[in-house]
């Protein structure tokens, strides 16, 4: 088979649209991002907790980042783009008309209005049935707080759909969707990867109100001939089905097989692996794959690289505003594993895997007149290393397949330090992603395997092709036994501090206080 | 009766031969300090852990700050110097010969070395007999230590003393010690004020090898002519037996009586009542009372202003070394009580007060990203006053003695906020004292009741004449009862931690690190 070089392959077009802003990159055949263009979106927040978008801003940012990537690309180059594809802030929808008309903002995955609701629906057996546990997240929470707060709403709605599908919409002017991007709603029985009738009735929503659904890599449609006129393109290009972004975060790493993991360093924390049976654990949440009918099981901690810029933010220097700080990095790798006894349980945006509850709290734990910074700078990376080495143990005891592999990507790949504490306290080797934008990379491989330029139309085959590395971290085996013995208090400390954890939330209502302010995260 | 003006009354010398420094004041019958003399006492650390002072140092630095202090004092008011009073850095010890020769370093309260021995010998009957909880301050288990490690040492040593035995010695020539000053090396039948066999047995010492005791207040000799003439004074100077320096404090504050509590709000944080029967609870030690046949009962936290100190250090504005940042200050002040559920448990220093638990850690829990320095720092102050609010009404219930007054000396005093936070905690009025050298003043409060110069020699009498005070800080009722609320919460923690402790003792033994230096603490 010829694959042709990457100057003279095809093209495709890869979209982001995520919390804060939506990015459009061009892409060859190895993975090469030729253009750029990015729009951000502002993030509205009416109430404390309520985290809204309106929507018409998803398509405008998205039409406006496609156009300045197509116009920083050479005009020779502009009739190579083959294909469109799409990934999304998973979780967030809005209610519309027929016509696309927004009926009420979007309601973000990061929004927590539906405390109430959470604890009225959110069984274990809804875990079982959606793959997703009982958090803040699925969609299927806040619909039914839409249903109990606003009545009439979802009578008035004719489409109730997530991101991916509104711009779906909007470029092809159809109500179609992928599997691996409506799934995330909570709203699928997810082992037949299809709408339930009882999870929709807890929402308040019916089948008819859905968008139609494709596997990821199906081409939905065509973009509208008035779009692409805007774009300066008069080739027909076909939109791909695309998938969640963190599903394309896994794709973008080549992280197809279930011995391989992703591992997203980010704001927030997330690991996950393929699978191709329907798997239950209490560990993780499992979503539609971005390769059709497969799983990802997927690890998820919100407080990951969130922690380490608040404590850059209010402990650190305070010039750096929260920046990347060499000094405090060093006194930090200046102390052996442990700090002498620190430890911590890094709950500060309450706990997801494997606990899943909300009202979690964080906790350093072990204090001596002995510790300084740079003892608890370190403290909170190993507290989400550690944390993941275990989920990642618990997903591999679930699972029986034990990992081989973990690509990294996201901004703490960048901490020298972190990078090798979490690869000591998982004990493999860890590679790095080269692409910054690896979710969108991953939905330009969806794309680009639909061109079948690679032979055949599997996206794990184009994965393979275009995914790109940096450098491997080894473990030190001396270090990953210290963070097991370490890691065997940390685990505990949950169950220690409970009673603490339910006291102080009930506490914290009563005398709330804030200091200091995290809206931009 | 007619007490003399302060400008024409008898004036005393009053010595506090402490940690870091001996201190002479001199004192007139209204306890104004008219004089002050101090140097500085070298801290030898052989082993980490390890905490001495060479003996000589003890006489030496008392001899020149008390020559210091009279050679400031006006000519024509030498003449009135009548007694020297004395206090000490309580459970410092050394063996000397006879001639005073001392036989080796002195080994000091904060000496950490006996943990085994602590072990071994440390029982709830020895907390019983001697009033001293198992702990590393008493001196008997240093002295098993030294038995067990430096055989020969006890059978050369003629005298075993304390640092206030030591001075006398060096004043009169004889080896005379005070009741209130000997009972801290935990060698004691508490409720006898007598030299207990089971207890020297113990420590390898017997009763030939003690100094011979005197009641706090009554005259032990008079200076040596020699030492006199080195002050160019030539009057006879009568050596009146002193007290430990956290009774002193108290007879200082004249908080003599049972329900008046001194309140040390210094580097480590102590109270105390006097009682005037045996008294036994978990939650006090009992020492020797200033006042004759009298004891006291006290509660202690190490970590007190050293906890705000060290954060100052290591998380505060570098430029400020540690020292008082109004800036931080105001961010703590602008906090709700309890900010938003964010409660410590204060033991950096191990706990003291009620659990006397050596390997204790301390515990920061219920961060969320809302919390900044202002919330810690604030929590830091929070934990120490809600410890000492706990361990005042656990003593009231002891002694069944409702507290009406508390004194409070020491650094933290000049705190605002702290002292507000310790108020509103306890929920009593604190009065702040005017001296700094309260320890000191006590001592002179014995020395001038000795001279009947107030009609009788009642120290008490003289307490009362002689304390004097600045303002008074009144609890805000809203804020002590968010403070009993999450006192409830902090008051569960050692509970829920306490496993977790005693693994990262077990872990920082295998795995030391030190990021801070404390040796200044």
């Amino acid at each position: 088979m010829n694959i042709p070089a990457a100057n003279e392959g095809p093209l495709v077009i890869a979209v982001d649209s995520s919390t804060t802003s939506s990015k459009a990159i061009i892409v060859d055949v190895e993975g090469n991002v030729l253009a750029l263009g990015k729009r951000e979106i502002p993030l509205r927040t009416p109430q404390q907790g309520f985290g809204e978008h309106n929507p018409a801003h998803w398509w405008e940012t998205t039409n406006a980042a496609i156009a300045q990537a197509i116009n920083s690309l050479p005009m020779q180059d502009r009739g190579r783009i083959a294909a469109i594809g799409l990934t999304h802030q998973r979780e967030t929808f809005a209610p519309f008309t027929e016509d696309g008309t927004p009926l009420r903002n979007g309601i973000l995955w990061l929004d927590i209005r539906a405390a109430d609701q959470i604890k009225r629906y959110g069984t274990p057996e809804i875990h079982q049935l959606s793959g997703k546990p009982a958090d803040v997240t699925p969609a299927i929470y806040k619909m039914a707080w839409v249903k109990e707060h606003e009545g009439d709403l979802w009578a008035k709605a004719d489409r109730v759909v997530n991101v991916h599908a509104y711009l779906a919409f909007c470029l092809t002017g159809q109500w179609v969707d992928s599997v691996a991007a409506a799934d995330s709603l909570g709203l699928f029985d997810i082992e037949k990867l299809d709408y339930d009738d009882s999870l929709m009735e807890i929402a308040g929503v019916n089948r008819s109100q859905m968008a139609e659904l494709f596997q990821p890599g199906e081409v939905l449609g065509y973009v509208k001939k008035e779009v692409r006129e805007g774009w300066n393109i008069s080739r027909e290009i076909p939109v791909i089905a695309g998938l969640g972004d963190g599903q394309a975060a896994g794709v973008g790493a080549a992280a197809v097989s279930e011995d391989v993991a992703y591992l997203n360093m980010g704001t927030a924390v997330n690991a996950g692996v393929t699978s191709t049976t329907y798997q239950f654990d209490q560990v993780y949440r499992m979503l539609a794959g971005g390769i059709p009918n497969t799983y990802v099981l997927e690890v998820l901690q919100s407080s990951g690289a969130f922690l380490t810029t608040w404590f850059r933010r209010v402990f650190g220097n305070k010039a750096l505003q929260g920046g990347p700080d060499p000094e405090l990095e060093a006194l930090a790798a200046a102390r052996t594993p442990g700090s002498g006894g620190l430890v911590t349980l890094p709950y500060w945006n309450a706990v997801q895997s494997p606990y899943w509850e909300p009202i979690a709290r964080g906790a350093v734990v072990g204090w001596r007149g002995t510790h300084g910074p740079g003892s608890m700078y370190r403290s909170l990376l190993e507290a989400i290393s550690m944390e993941m080495a275990r989920s990642l143990t618990a997903m591999e005891e679930s699972t029986g397949t034990k990992l081989t592999t973990v690509r990294a990507m996201g901004g703490g790949v960048r901490s020298k330090l972190w990078r090798q504490i979490m690869t000591d306290a998982i004990g493999l080797p860890i590679t790095a992603c080269k692409e910054d934008e690896i979710s969108a990379l991953g939905a330009g491989v969806v794309a680009m395997a639909s061109t079948g330029v690679f032979g055949d139309t599997e996206i794990a085959t184009a994965a393979n092709h275009m995914a790109q590395f940096t450098d491997e971290t080894e473990p030190n085996q001396e270090n990953h036994e210290i963070y097991q013995e370490l890691g065997e208090i940390q685990g505990r400390l949950y169950d220690n501090l409970k009673d603490t954890n339910d006291l102080l939330h009930e506490f914290a209502r009563k005398h709330p206080d804030a200091e200091v302010s995290n809206e931009e995260e």
